[in-house]
């Protein structure tokens, strides 16, 4: 009887099933340093005790993706291990901030299963949601991925599709308790864009670029303590290369945004998500944003933002998507949709 | 007067002398971030201040192998500088947990000394102690190295060979005061199987495998501030490879052992080990272990089990070791064995 | 009309205009971890709480160069952006400890313009001041560059070229509040030469090498949230190659240069400052120093040491310089001229 973890497959996922994922982690200025080391972040609000204080925050959060790549870890050897393929992400938002200090857990629930008509895979939905030591939820969204089934004969669940929001409504944003954006110091933060200064249909072209390595893409996977073979083993692919995390690319994309949205200074949710293509050492990675949305939010001097993030390993200036197929640009690596907060 | 430090050579080392070593050091919560980005090191314990709360610590105490790698750091420029080759550990313990805001230095007592048959080299054996800001021992291990004479016609000292221990009794463990896993969560440590499910004689394979990059194991033997130069400047062996510092593979070796051993949460004592062959970059390393023995302890819920841990560049899965010659096949790079500590 | 960063040209400068830089930074032992982990850095009094206390100061404080590398990676999108070369340092001065929980940020005055006779760049001379959540300089230094300018028809300012000491002079050092060597331990601190042990003139091999990786290079630069594309982009160079930080070498060398310079424990002053050549991937960076000259100081037991530190690609033991032509030889990287404190 082998002890080791052969992940889930289709056939072990039930409707309405709570899986509490394992290994609890707390969080300190070392995850913090270690973000700044392996992207170009700079965000001033993550950065800064005193320009998180001076925006009615305790102390400088940690950034919002570290939330995000902690909680997702996690998941990965209990939804992810025998994934096929990452399909989308719903409904994602950011409930209230992780500190250094808090430890963080995941939990999902099975909210939709379908087994796909080759009998041979299956898509689960779950709704993944990350809790600190008080049990309160950090951040919570909904991800679905196809997964194979261990035996084909086994028979196919009923088919439930879950009705997700094609975006986060405005109203249903979490702003962080306290944040106030009406003193907000645009020098230091180091862009005089104001949300009043962006415009529906607007794209901005980030410019920089960072060529990848392996090695930082295996340090970025591991800090988040997501173990998935394809990222680090050399010899699982008959081409010899690693897969890097689509996280990574995310972060990286979000990183090179300052340039342009230095004031997009949290992520509040992610509406949709896609990873287009796969990225590899090597590639250079290149961010482009649309402007998709505006809206008011309750909070003093912070406004919303919907943002069209796109990871490329082409010309960013190009603004390439999709081509006439529909299909994604082959140079496309990530096509995000999210809401960020601005000072107005 | 060259001011550099050229180490010490055979003929300097007396029995009995103390040595004290250099640079003591203050670890923090980004050393634990770091050791989470170089490792897939996910046992909850070192992971999650609640989960060590559970287990009656006072917090999270920072990974055994990170208290083993700087208290091992720190011997390098005075024990194995001119070292030809590291030859074993014995009657290694760890005494005490290190937490965050200790500060460590080491110490070491020559045990033994043995000249060479060809006059140029001989044996000295180290008892070192890592001990902390409060002059506690946090750890002790027995090693001994081949090292250099400086002058070939330095005579010889009296032979001496310590009598040691080839596996630390299981009553000599030390428990760190207060664990207790009579509460234990297997679903949130991430595994199933406790103490009674592993036998004697069982093996498990690990599975997973880790190609290393040059970048990382540098950075990793750095952070223990072991500065040999083999590990670092490629202009240094003729085949212009940097050898991989052995710690590197034992803490890839212990981290992959999480899948299949989540709950050996501690590592109580090290009773042998052999760096079977060089490891270096582009190698990818998988591990596999053994159960050698169980034993029970005075603390509530804890079992002791001893593992020999093995890292293999080839297929953990055929859980190769020796050839029939009796010498460990090429493939295979760590033999270590042992003490663990599991709920039971 | 374009949201991102351009960066500032030429004839954006203007005489006696002061900069307050973006994204203030809250540091902590993440980025002493990471700095151990990026150079192979042991000087004792940044790596140990109890070794600092014993020499007067409250804990141990950052490594000099983090505090340097903080307030200049600040710098980079103001000044260096579209700079064609840094020509150097001066006036340099570590005013205050940087300590972990300590949030720096960064302002540059303009003392300098002078357009070169191309009429296509000019030379840019800035002070730069670190500063403390306190608003208490940490450090300063005279940095100047050589930028483009946007349009080669706008006029020429007035040429200022501002008087700078050749030398800090030692008088005006500032020793950290309470720094006492008055008992320091020699034994802790690796090594035995002191002060008086070393001569005007005399010259150290710091022996050891370190081959620079990628990975490596942009992890450190990016700690600093030094974005500039020409560290990360390999597309950007016709040749596919990266440059490397000036920054990095200094680090390096200074870390290196701890085999025969361990006591050399704080940096106090950057009298000058030169990258003789670029550094990329794959070259073995070696270091060696020249004593340029000593002082005594008010507090007890410091000395002062002026130290000139090569950061070379070839043989350290070689002390090569400069060539009959008067410039630098191909394979030195750095010249760094700077003041130390050591216990006399």
């Amino acid at each position: 009887m082998t002890k080791t973890n052969p992940g889930r497959f289709f056939e072990d996922y039930r409707m309405g099933q709570v899986i509490r994922h394992a290994v609890p982690r707390t969080v300190s200025g070392g995850e913090r340093a270690l973000y700044h080391a392996l992207y170009p972040a700079r965000h001033a609000l993550a950065s800064s005790d005193e320009f998180a204080r001076a925006c009615g925050l305790k102390a400088a959060p940690l950034d919002d993706l570290i939330a995000f790549h902690v909680v997702f870890g996690k998941t990965v050897p209990d939804i992810s291990l025998n994934a096929v393929a990452n399909l989308g992400y719903a409904e994602g938002r950011w409930l209230r901030p992780v500190w250094p200090g808090d430890t963080i857990r995941s939990e999902s629930e099975v909210i939709g299963l379908k087994q796909n008509s080759n009998g041979k895979t299956g898509v689960v939905w779950v709704r993944t949601r990350g809790l600190n030591q008080s049990g309160e939820a950090v951040m919570e969204y909904v991800r679905w991925v196809m997964v194979r089934k261990r035996d084909p004969e086994a028979p196919a669940p009923e088919t439930v599709v879950p009705k997700l929001a094609e975006v986060v409504d405005a109203a249903g944003l979490v702003i962080p308790e306290g944040l106030n954006f009406s003193k907000y110091d645009f020098e230091l933060a180091g862009e005089s864009h104001r949300w009043g200064d962006y415009a529906i249909g607007e794209r901005i072209d980030h410019v920089d670029g960072v060529t990848i390595e392996e090695a930082e893409h295996m340090l970025a996977t591991r800090l988040w303590q997501n173990t998935a073979k394809v990222h680090f083993d050399a010899t699982n692919r008959e081409d010899g290369k690693r897969l890097i995390y689509g996280g990574h690319v995310i972060s990286m994309a979000r990183a090179l945004s300052f340039n342009g949205l230095a004031n997009a200074q949290m992520v509040a949710a992610l509406n949709a998500g896609a990873h287009a293509n796969p990225c590899f050492s090597g590639d250079t990675v290149r961010a482009w944003s649309e402007v998709l949305d505006k809206a008011e939010t309750a909070a003093p001097g912070v406004g919303a933002i919907r943002l069209r993030l796109v990871a490329t390993k082409g010309d960013s200036g190009a603004f390439v998507l999709k081509g006439e197929d529909g299909k994604y640009a082959p140079e496309v690596l990530l096509d995000l949709d999210c809401w960020a907060l601005m000072p107005v």
